[in-house]
């Protein structure tokens, strides 16, 4: 039989779905899990999540060379010494090191799926999305595809990516799910136009505002920074069977 | 300044939007919110929505000529006298009388909107379309168009629900809100094709299973059954205003 499939749109959701023994895809398009792509992609030897800043601050100073990143209002966090974005993380100086990123949507739910008892948590972007598909259909188990939302309210980025996955894999999942059927529409509709449509979203108004257009436009390109981030031992690092 | 308008996807949400001195829409289109329409635009003198069905026995036993109402898996629950089906009450039954409706999800969602301090809770659903959207058109105040879902899990028919409302006042709002655009734009690719869109969602397979094609279809036909259901004093009934 087809292992399942769903969509869960909100963290304050995810306790409505059977996470134990699934896989958790963790989904920040804007833009945590685009730079955890980004950043393992360019050879970062792993991304520590951390859910506040005195974490943060703490492991960057007990791991030698590790970088400390995380922004509010579009700014780097006073302590830290790096931001959110992407393009902050190329390969000739985030490789071989440790990136400890403080974000605060994506990593709550990735912790709630740990606890939970997912079988496996991975994170997904555009940027990946073809390490993701490709390592879905690869392990024959149940997947939640879970949006980080914007503290806990419905986004349209994340659920695009959810729909970008399911366009992909829907034909080796049963899926009885109405934000699976949504979002695959919604990405349906969007997909060849995904830059022009995520300039409607709410996120978009709120990042745009901090010159961060050029930052958006590579979390919604697919397949730039094509890696697996696995969550192991509280750390994501790349997955080597690709 | 116009009045802002969000859509909360589920009951586990609404605490994250601004209900208080709001107009909150109570949304359950299969069948609850179908079916009140149907009973007041029919002549009940009111609709009593209940949790649990211990209360709506209660109720039913205290009113004169009350009928109590309720299904569990496609069936009168019992020690309830009639069904959740619209076609249940048709003017020369229902006419005159007082409707005790025990449904599970829009009346959980209604108590809630209720305690946080609404200004106005009303209830809507396709057949009553015009007066949902005529009535919020008018009143000037902010507004919650409020998914009872499914166990609060997303659906799709209550999404669509509120895209139709938004398509028809948008322009009289302020909306920042994804849900809000995603629903609209739902609504807009399938407007022309409800019926047959809504054979896709889950809760169409759910309750297609118990026979109940004509109600589903009733449900998404648009002022079929055009009353402005206002909750006051434990009950809903027919605004006059229209």
């Amino acid at each position: 039989m087809k292992p399942t499939l769903s969509t869960c749109l909100s963290p304050a959701l995810l306790h409505l779905y059977p996470v134990k023994d699934a896989i958790v895809v963790i989904i920040d398009v804007f833009r945590a899990t685009s730079t955890i792509a980004a950043a393992l992609y360019n050879g970062a030897s792993r991304v520590i999540p951390v859910e506040d800043v005195d974490t943060c601050k703490e492991l960057g100073s007990q791991i030698d060379g590790a970088i400390t990143a995380g922004e509010r209002d579009g700014k780097v966090i006073e302590g830290l010494q790096y931001g959110n974005s992407p393009a902050e993380y190329p390969r000739d100086f985030i490789g071989g090191k440790t990136l400890v990123l403080t974000t605060t949507n994506g990593t709550k739910l990735l912790h709630r799926a740990v606890n939970d008892g997912a079988a496996e948590v991975i994170t997904g972007s555009f940027p990946n999305l073809g390490a993701v598909t490709h390592h879905l259909l690869s392990q024959n188990k149940n997947v939640i595809l879970g949006c980080s939302a914007w503290k806990n309210r419905f986004n349209l980025e994340d659920t695009l990516f959810a729909g970008a996955v399911i366009k992909n894999i829907k034909e080796h999942f049963i899926i009885h799910c109405d934000s699976s059927l949504m979002a695959e529409q919604m990405y349906d509709q969007h997909k060849n136009n995904l830059y022009n449509f995520i300039q409607h979203t709410t996120h978009w108004h709120r990042l745009a505002a901090y010159g961060l257009q050029k930052d958006l436009e590579f979390c919604v390109t697919i397949n730039v920074a094509n890696v697996l981030p696995i969550y192991t031992n509280n750390e994501l690092v790349a997955s080597h069977t690709l």
